[in-house]
């Protein structure tokens, strides 16, 4: 990945500390414990009843501040039956996904405009490459359940859909 | 920039050479002249005759070999009376524009969904955070130019209308 | 992570090619298809009929090529009850684990000598900063089961036990 | 380049913020507008009216705070008929050379003593590898103009005439 | 290695200031004089009256400042005779060794459980990749002394008995 | 420092291997020994009776191929009485000295051109920030000795009289 090395062994994220830095300050390494490095941010399964059917939850630094300066972090992906979470890409990240619950095809388009995808199951694997356009689709019956790692603690999302009708002006 | 760091002074892309590898073999030191290090893949004007009126030219590691490691490329985007370079983002690099001629708005999306855009003339800059959705549109008289310059030999473009509708499945 | 950038959308690594590079070199782009960018690596449990009652079945880059360049690997750790993944470091890379079964303690020691460790349960994280010793105990009853995401695509292990008492002279 | 890369979409330098950190600290996100990302450093024509004949304005982080952990900046080299931009190194970036006016003289020297130069025109390009001594030379009749991009917001130079006979004791 | 490249010239540590971010903030640059640049952590002869018979003396950031951002630091272990540095791994750096004084050996494992060693003496260097479990031992008559170098300003250690049998619960 | 991070516990370089890379190709790792870990390349005292009174010999990965990949590199710098290492730079590292032996001024110059030096005895360090001009001068009584490390293993240099005065055309 592209985030930049850690310099000691950690440096949890006080969100709130001013000035704001590249990433994140650091917590007082005193009041560390061991609480800190560990979220319950993906037990619960997100509320899919929207117009796309999904639901993505993220552990990125921003709500597991120990992910800060480490250049890793997780989503999970909730999808109802025929649930999409839409084209996206990730601006700082390649993306690792396994499938826990469902069969999902998934998908993603190179800068040359191959389109590349697959329908996976439970236990399998699928990668896509850093800042590529890509999407994942319930295909099956029932709910759908996705864990996709990243090798960034903030990937971003910019969301085609969102982009193109509904930015702030 | 995301790009590895050279390892010595200079390997010029060998294109042909295999195996492929993260980025390119080198051509024998020994064959590289000055005129690897220069390129006139930028001399000519783009034909914007096309439904988009703009025309985007690269000067990447695929036109300019000598590249190559080295982590910097330039785009020269023209631009007729109107002309759009439709939404897209770049994979691998942050952009900073310069306007050679003409009158261009420049704008791109964060991944917040907030819009920053500006009107540019001739001689100003405007930067674009790497891996975000951004466009230019010639808004003045007559043609519009805009050198792009890029922290990477080869940042790769997802144009959003080509990703969305005409991907080859 | 500290893995270099890939250079190109993606470099599915050719595990044979000669001569060997940091990393792999690209098998042909021509000959890459949808298959390349997914794996069953993780889809089968662990045998867990061993010392320490533990498996970890790995899906980096030289089990799933296409992670080559990209930065991002997953594991699967299979603890039966009272199993222990023993003390050990990834030389390259800093871990995210996702518990999806069971009742588990997870514990790092700092290069400071400071212990941190928690028990987590069923969708909790837990993260361990790049190159700290660490180890996973199934503390609960029945089997466990986490997967364990990095920032590198062979972030590599060195297991202390095995380190101190079995290396090959 | 060797920047390290962004950890959010932007970060613009607060050039008085303290402490200070490598690169800045940033302005808050809320005071941020369209204006932080454009700039007119490189507007207006340098002043060669000097011994060399030559005058290089920066448009780098310090100039144009919005480059800061983006990796990019640009500069603008004028020269007078004759003018000199005499032989420095970029400790910290590669560049990539293009000719808007005139009729240049371009060259660098290896860290093995070759000297690889080109004599460039309007619309030409030269890429000068990373931290190695290079200078430009207006080779033809009347004012030339340079851009050159570097694939870091603060590339540095060490000038070497300057750093050879005038550095402060 | 991997620590972030310096954004500046030099950014002296200031190890008090507040916030702490990943490595240090910076002293102030007109506060810095060329005392900052050298140090004398490393001319003294460790004390060897211990059990294992040797001391690591560390010049890394925190004993010399002047190394935040630069990715250098250096150690010096004096070995008794008979004396060993136990087992260990640096999380952050490579190592590469000069014998300054006796005979030493030194060796490595791998993630692969090979064990690579070679009995060294004056003058001649050994290198140890990156996160892997090395050691060194006096195996000559008389005091040994070794200057080990790495790419890390602070590598951090984790020492294999201590960490082992001493972390603090 | 800058060189990309290792994807394997080592890669010891092939130097003639073609096609050449980014770096160097890898030997295989079956003809890998422990002698490829260790050099004697620094064991000998540089032979001093030129113009500068000056030698510096470099174990880097041209001289020791094991530091391929792991980013760290040593040279060995031999002064006569009275003798000069001539303002250089290194395109690609930052370097820490030990003196070993002997009265040795060591300064650099900022791209700012301030100038820092300090005269140094046995067993005192000196950190150079990458890529700036430096020398070392011997100013004590008989020969010195200076190791210095750098955090790439070709850290290249350019000698500023050889590349004003005697680059080939």
């Amino acid at each position: 990945s592209s985030d930049p090395d850690p310099l000691q062994d950690f440096c949890v994220a006080d969100l709130t500390a001013s000035p704001s830095v590249n990433g994140f300050p650091c917590k007082a390494a005193s009041a560390v414990t061991a609480h800190d490095f560990s979220s319950a941010a993906l037990s619960g399964k997100g509320n899919t009843s929207n117009a796309f059917g999904s639901k993505v939850t993220a552990a990125n630094v921003l709500a597991f501040p120990a992910l800060n300066t480490l250049g890793v972090s997780m989503n999970r992906v909730d999808l109802a039956e025929g649930g999409l979470n839409p084209p996206h890409t990730h601006p700082r990240a390649s993306e690792l996904d396994i499938v826990l619950k469902g069969k999902v095809l998934i998908g993603f388009i190179t800068t040359g405009n191959v389109y590349y995808s697959k329908v996976l199951t439970r236990g399998e694997l699928f990668v896509i490459p850093r800042g590529l356009v890509h999407f994942q689709r319930n295909v099956g019956k029932g709910d759908a359940l996705i864990i996709t790692s990243f090798n960034s603690q903030l990937p971003g999302a910019a969301v085609l859909p969102t982009t193109l009708f509904s930015a702030k002006p």
